[in-house]
């Protein structure tokens, strides 16, 4: 069993910690926090499944007064695992690797993240390969996350030679107080650093987009128009899409009618947290232009990135040597299947 | 064990039955809707862990056509109960009624249905005893449900005269498309409904109340300020909800800022749909004013009428011929407790 | 001077009434009303700046009640008139359309109308000469009229083959209580009409385009794709957009950080009712992907639909009979000229 | 005339100087600001139509590089001026008394500055007598300026004794990026500083009340509680806030269904900026509780302080020595009067 820790338990290192306990061939050993948040008291109130051990010592006071039990230090957790994966907040993970590289911890670290905190910048379905082995990688964040997983899937069938994307995000997560947008779209400058990031990932795509923020909190939209080398239809679009794990094909026919019906639809699964992990494409979202295609994909924004880091683990760790074995597994232990 | 059926699988039926099936003294028989929604797809996703039963025979064809297994019709499901919670939309419940009738089926109704509907207008905690052996129930919405709670609380300790309120109401939930409010705040002609329910249920308090709509999708949030026989001040009124199973003193110090985040801890609690049974009074927001006492409830409006419609089913069935008896049962099998 | 009247005085019809009062060629007989609505109340306020005719006279009594002088009958309306601009609700100008053939009365309808409605469909900057003389013209939807603007720029400059766009569309107007949407993106069935509205108008130009409603309401955002004949990069689209009277080009760095400055900067403008014509460009959001361009166009929906209006007044009526004239004219009653 | 100044040219000070203009006995020598912000652009568009001097004259370039006429500093205007309306960013005012006591310039700060920066905390209608004369007032907040029309005017009438009030507050203004809320309610730590500000103004009245921030941008609405000396019905409140010049009374049957329509039907009155300077009461909002009386008020926080703020210009320089006088020629130049 490999032994894996969490760093940071919040929006995604919570449903980090979720989803390697779902892995049979994995061991959460525990997560680390600093003070008693929300998610560590509701940690608490749900008993403790997970240890809980302090990124700051000095301030577990505070743990103790509520009764919160703490198994040790961020550094003691760190000498008993395998790797580390890391979704403390933007920075903390370049600090936190010295403590890794101390115990020869392997770690792995999240979109946040500079990217020279890592050898590989790390994507399950469109680099695996070179993660093997790797002692530190850094995921893209969500929006790249997902979107590459539709890319990538087109460039394997068909040859992607260029995308042009307009990236609608939500601006906040359901709870959010400290960040927040109302009644109005902001737009970025362009090119959005997610059609940077996948151009790293998949260095022969040329790729370039506009991001503008909206006032929702559930799930991003991403509409990339899609230049390939070979030309596709829709009902080509359409089997790739179906065959793929990590991406549903819905329907607005069937009462999907935006991101909302996607969280809606991820609570009524009973999901926990009313997480999905697959993106999802609207069926008749996609249309030719000319010989390009464009589509609407639906980025879960919380959850979408987790499939992909349990990759990390799998590669970093080579527990699977090939990129079809590794996704694979991580598929089979988180219930992800083609519906095609 | 008695047996229980659910007529109307959207928002609120899908909750009654993940209640019902948690009483270890009912069998949930199965849940009965017309046509493929989300919440039916998404219970066949889940390998029908409920019996699903169709409410119009002639229109199974579009189940079928999904491979959606139907185990019969409304009034086969009917035939089957001792009691029905009746959970469709406005107006259907009434119709149904002919079937329960016909079948010797108890049934329970929700707050969208006429009053005549039902032989009692209920509340677990307000009248029990009023539900004991009855034959048609129905229940408060969710607003007057989760205010009650907290007036038949201050009642019982130091009786209440009358209370005006200010009802701040989310205005759809999460997913709706139906419905929707864009940056505006919508005022209702006063008083609202909710304080004219309250008095039909405690006839002995003058309740009035100014309603206004807030595009927001989680948690109503009411603030009512009400004036007492012997007077009431913070602290006893801390006392007296810490020590209320179905009602959560939260502090913004800790983190709770609103009604997101109470949904946030719901969802990080791992409960099924990120939902929450309990209202939730802010420590901070309990001020007096003279001898009054005023204070903000927030309402998770999906889930909270759910233990008092189980409470209805124990009171009409008989299970627990005592108030103290029928809610401690409820609240044992939703695993509320007193948390003061 | 050209005798011009105005049916149905809501969002669209105040400001149609306002863009013909200031034309210093035309005289705005009235406008036409059935109700005593907000904007008829605030006509009633500023002590009826513009005649009221109504359009239903057995419901002239509610008008009459509240001392609203009413100068006529809609028919009395468009009997003195050339030209009635019809921004009446979708289905009604279609039957006032008997009312002006029957007074010779030339009408210009709006975007919610049907086509067979009118002989031309009309874009002052597209194709102003098939307007020229037309009894019956129909305009363009507000989305589709800013886009125009910009593409119908970039195709007399260096030639439009196709375009793949993104409709980020504001949900509601201000003060919209009727329609609304509250933490959801919607995604429309594609391509959207202003795709095929944009082919019916230049239909050299091969189009598609995705839409998504989004909960705000100022202004749509549209970010085209847009392939040409002979390639453009960012320096010749900056100087094709800042010579056009109608489209102003704006920076982030300026302080405009998405749809909700340009709603702010036009009230602080002074400009009646924070309405501004022109659309904006975001200079930061306009990138190239290989030779096709790519940018983010805000679009002002109350109000941007007005100059082509006013155009359509000029060609219909003969006013000017060349393009360059017309909307010439136009633009100097509007007080809309080139930024560059 | 009395010679008035305008530091900050932000959402207020645009208000404040737009409102010294409408005055026939006063004359606006000019606004000061420091950099080159969307108001400051917008005047310069408009052709400068108030002279603009600088509050940090060694930041001037920016200006002077835009073509942005500069008349001098901020310290010159506050030479040439009787009075400065000081709208600057909560804390800048105590800094800034110190250029208006050098010159002997009387000046009149907003509710953000703290109470020690002024002699008097001030309201037209409740304490004009305070002010007259004084040489540093502080005006009240948006909120409690609105709020004090509405006590004030029933507590000359009938006597009030208490009030506990919910604040259901906007968030941000329109354009507002740098704050916001995205599907949440906020609720602040009790009693809110509204409830304090009023017992300053009126020490007689024992005020509270909890304020929850909504995700809109115009329009607070506020729902007092109050009691009362000698009782008081709809009726007679009807008639209190009918009479008073800076009340509207609106009702929803008449189309004001919320916050929305109110700005809606002041762009629609041509209103510069969509503004409104009055509150608005809805008629059927207003329920007895008992002897006490509810209702819900409208404040259009970007404006409703403009006429208190002219008051305070009339007291301190003595232009009126009387309340009434005081109050009414603001009235007048602003075109506010009873309704009733």
């Amino acid at each position: 069993m490999i032994k894996v820790g969490v760093a940071g338990y919040g929006v995604i290192g919570q449903r980090l910690a979720d989803g390697v306990a779902k892995q049979g061939d994995m061991e959460l050993v525990g997560v680390a926090d600093v003070a008693p948040t929300l998610p560590v008291r509701a940690l608490a109130e749900r008993g403790m499944p997970y240890k809980l051990f302090t990124a700051m010592p000095e301030k577990r006071g505070a743990l103790d007064e509520l009764g919160i039990p703490v198994s040790g230090t961020l550094e003691e957790l760190v000498q008993e695992c395998d790797v580390m994966l890391d979704a403390t907040s933007a920075g903390i993970g370049a600090k936190n690797k010295e403590i890794y590289q101390k115990h020869n911890t392997k770690g792995i670290f999240q979109g946040g993240e500079k990217n020279e905190v890592a050898d590989v910048f790390f994507h399950g379905y469109a680099n695996y390969e070179k993660g093997i082995g790797a002692d530190y990688l850094k995921l893209t964040s969500c929006n790249t996350t997902g979107l590459i997983r539709a890319i990538d899937a087109i460039d394997r069938a068909v040859g992607v030679e260029k995308t042009a994307m307009t990236i609608i995000r939500r601006v906040a997560d359901p709870g959010d107080y400290h960040r927040g947008l109302t009644n109005a779209l902001k737009v970025d400058k362009a090119p959005s650093h997610q059609a940077e990031d996948l151009m790293t990932i998949m260095p022969h795509v040329d790729a370039t987009g506009v991001l503008v923020h909206t006032p929702v909190t559930h799930g991003h939209i991403i509409t990339p128009v899609v230049s390939t080398k070979q030309g596709i239809d829709k009902k080509q679009l359409l089997e790739i899409f179906k065959a793929h794990p990590r991406i549903r094909v819905v329907r607005l026919e069937d009462g999907f009618l935006g991101n909302a019906s996607l969280f809606k639809y991820a609570r009524d699964l009973g999901n926990t947290r009313g997480d999905m992990y697959e993106i999802a494409v609207w069926e008749e979202s996609i249309v030719n232009s000319g010989d390009d295609i464009m589509f609407a994909i639906n980025i879960p924004q919380e959850a979408v990135v987790i499939p992909e880091n349990i990759d990390a683990v799998r590669a970093s760790m080579k527990m699977q040597t090939s990129r079809g074995e590794g996704v694979a597994k991580t598929n089979e232990y988180l219930g992800m299947k083609a519906r095609g």
